[in-house]
């Protein structure tokens, strides 16, 4: 069964950047990308409500409910550039689901005739990183070369299990109807929301589209990241030197 | 695949108010639902058959069989109003399934431009309850006005796991669809069928109708769960009086 | 996905009984309908290939190689009565590929006006059977009056769990039809292959349609199963006797 | 949900020869199908995409990525033979999508007006492989004897539990269809990727091509099999020396 798609409005936009944000490791994509949607105050202009979300709403302080969904906003003439999000608290629930859901985006994408996609999501490291680099993958050389020069780390064959989930398939998806395409993953230890990791990506960004944007609020955050690294760092180090004690 | 719809009959009905009644927690909506739609003689006039349901028919006491399903039923003029019923003994059984059958009856409430969406359930707390409230979720902060003064309970981001199945779809597509939506949790334990918890529910139902009916049944299956209620806290009483024994 | 349904022909039958005759339980249904069959001579006439059958196929003696399927057999002036049966060693492997399975099957008994729907199964008792009787469910009284005359057991509410697989929904879409339909079930331990319960589930196929076979082959399996339950009372017997030694 | 099929070119074939290579036991058949597509230069003429396979991609040495797909390469003129190959790293992600797939490319095939169906596979026995026999499972007796011919073996019902996935699949449909079927497999431990058994199938498929292939590669590859199973095998002598000497 298809999804139901409830459009908004049908902005008019030219050749639009797309912009993938939904939830992953450490929430690095979701948390850059809704970052910049709401900074260049993107409007939503289209909902998808699915059987393959679970069938379920949730409750805001009003008891008013929301039903899992995924939506689609869009900003315009931001420096000369059209930018479509893909926002929401939910990736599709099964493979099957993940593969029918982007492709139904990418339908969308195709009709509004993008002119790059960009995924976002997080590289899970597995341990505490300083400085989270953006690593790339791409749909070909050309779109390589233009995100290197902007900063972006490509590591061969990384990561070795591929990309899964939205960021993979509308990536994948992008490359197989000839469009420049990229997935951006910051560095991070995935073991809660990454709000450094993010802001490294919200730089590429910021780059691609032309922008310097007030990121005060993701900074503070980003420090607060830093603060909790330095104390794991500091305890892991007592933890070695007790254990060291110990043995002596 | 589609599912198999079978109308009986094709009522001619007034903007009705859509009552979901299927089973769930405490099975508290089913027994509310039945129970009003038995008093205010609704007619069954459509009944869905789905690969979502267990593929599985149940005996009666003749040997007559009946396939899993779910039925609409719908009452004329009840103070002026009509109502349609949503009934049965399943839920469909995997999260799409749930979705996908939601969606087919919402096509069906759609035809009949319904006015009101009223989905009940139970909501679990895991302890005996004395009197249970009955709580609210809402499409639109209007229909929690007019429940308010119902005496729903509306309690901020409650349930906090959001609400689950059909109960949680049909008013989520409500809402997408722009019909004043509600779902009505009446608290109970959830350790067994709970008529004193679906009395609460039926008593906001009365008032939205407008009808007094004769609800002596339900009462005193109500009164049972009082006794066991009463019984249960006893027992905990006693349990806890003779530990501390013990451990004097 | 549909499924392949390939014809070799397309008899024309005059309201045709359906006898459904698949796996299941102590292979009950299958054993019966495959010698019925078999004995009156039926027709292959339609294969049944699909996705809810396992993904595979198995090989002869020949290595020849028969893939996964449901097959449709029929046979005409059978004492004036035409026949189609459902034949093949598989059931839908899922939940929802039993429902289109069966529903698949069901668009062809439409076409061709079915006047009476037979489901074969075992009721399994876990526990060796003496003379197993045969149990039915029924689409309605009608039926049920003119089975009980040929000596089918109806035995209130029973089985409990209600029917499952083809056999289930065959007879209740069957009745959502307003087909007259019946499942027979053979008391069977379950434990394997039973003959003897398959020999009376063809006993009251007979009395259907009117013909007196010869059933020396199944007969003679029936001895075999009689032989066998024999063994197993006995053991049963010596080991309680033991045990009273043991413990005497 | 479709697949996606991509065409890079429509090519013109004469009765094709449809040769299937993907994945599996002691990934043989993909070798196998694999090196014969390389060395009779195919071309890549279509990609499948799909829901059924993981919701992945993978990344080369460049960072650039590939969508988990099924690919289609022609060859024509092979001695006056064109051929078809299904290559890919992945199979269906479940039974009914294997099923799917699988008439995805039987439509395709039917287009193209295959006149013959060869699927290749392993087939696993647990045990050190000296000489790996090709075995052979068949839509028809003539297709067998044709292979018989060119030394495939035919064991009677063997392998006992069938073929599964989709070397079973496209021979089952190749025999729906009339076309004249077969899967070669060749035997293999299963323990590793066996060029030894490749080799075996190779030798087969060199026949019926009429071509007489450079395989140095991959008879090298060959012996460092032979190597393996020698040191496994003195292994094995050693072991069960070591054991009588123990217990003696």
């Amino acid at each position: 069964m298809a999804s139901i798609i409830k459009y908004e409005s049908k902005p008019i936009l030219d050749h639009p950047i797309f912009i993938e944000a939904l939830p992953g490791i450490g929430n690095v994509g979701k948390v850059a990308g809704d970052f910049l949607a709401d900074a260049i105050k993107a409007t939503k202009f289209a909902t998808i409500y699915s059987e393959n979300f679970p069938p379920q709403v949730m409750l805001d302080e009003q008891c008013v409910i929301k039903m899992a969904c995924n939506e689609l906003w869009f900003a315009k003439d931001v420096n000369e550039k059209d930018i479509i999000f893909l926002r929401g608290d939910f990736q599709g629930s099964t493979p099957e689901g993940q593969f029918e859901l982007s492709k139904e985006v990418m339908d969308i994408l195709l009709e509004y005739d993008v002119s790059k996609i960009i995924t976002l999501g997080g590289y899970g490291t597995g341990a505490m990183v300083d400085t989270p680099r953006v690593l790339g993958a791409v749909s070909n050389t050309t779109v390589r070369t233009y995100f290197e020069d902007l900063g972006v780390i490509f590591s061969p064959n990384d990561p070795q299990a591929g990309i899964v989930g939205a960021s993979g398939i509308l990536l994948g998806l992008g490359k197989v109807y000839g469009i420049d395409s990229i997935c951006l993953m910051g560095e991070t230890s995935g073991y809660f929301v990454d709000h450094k990791s993010a802001m490294a990506i919200l730089n590429i960004l910021m780059k691609v589209i032309g922008v310097d944007l007030d990121t005060k609020d993701l900074r503070e955050k980003s420090e607060q990241i830093d603060a909790l690294t330095a104390k794991v760092k500091e305890f892991e180090t007592q933890s070695s030197h007790e254990e060291l004690n110990y043995i002596g």
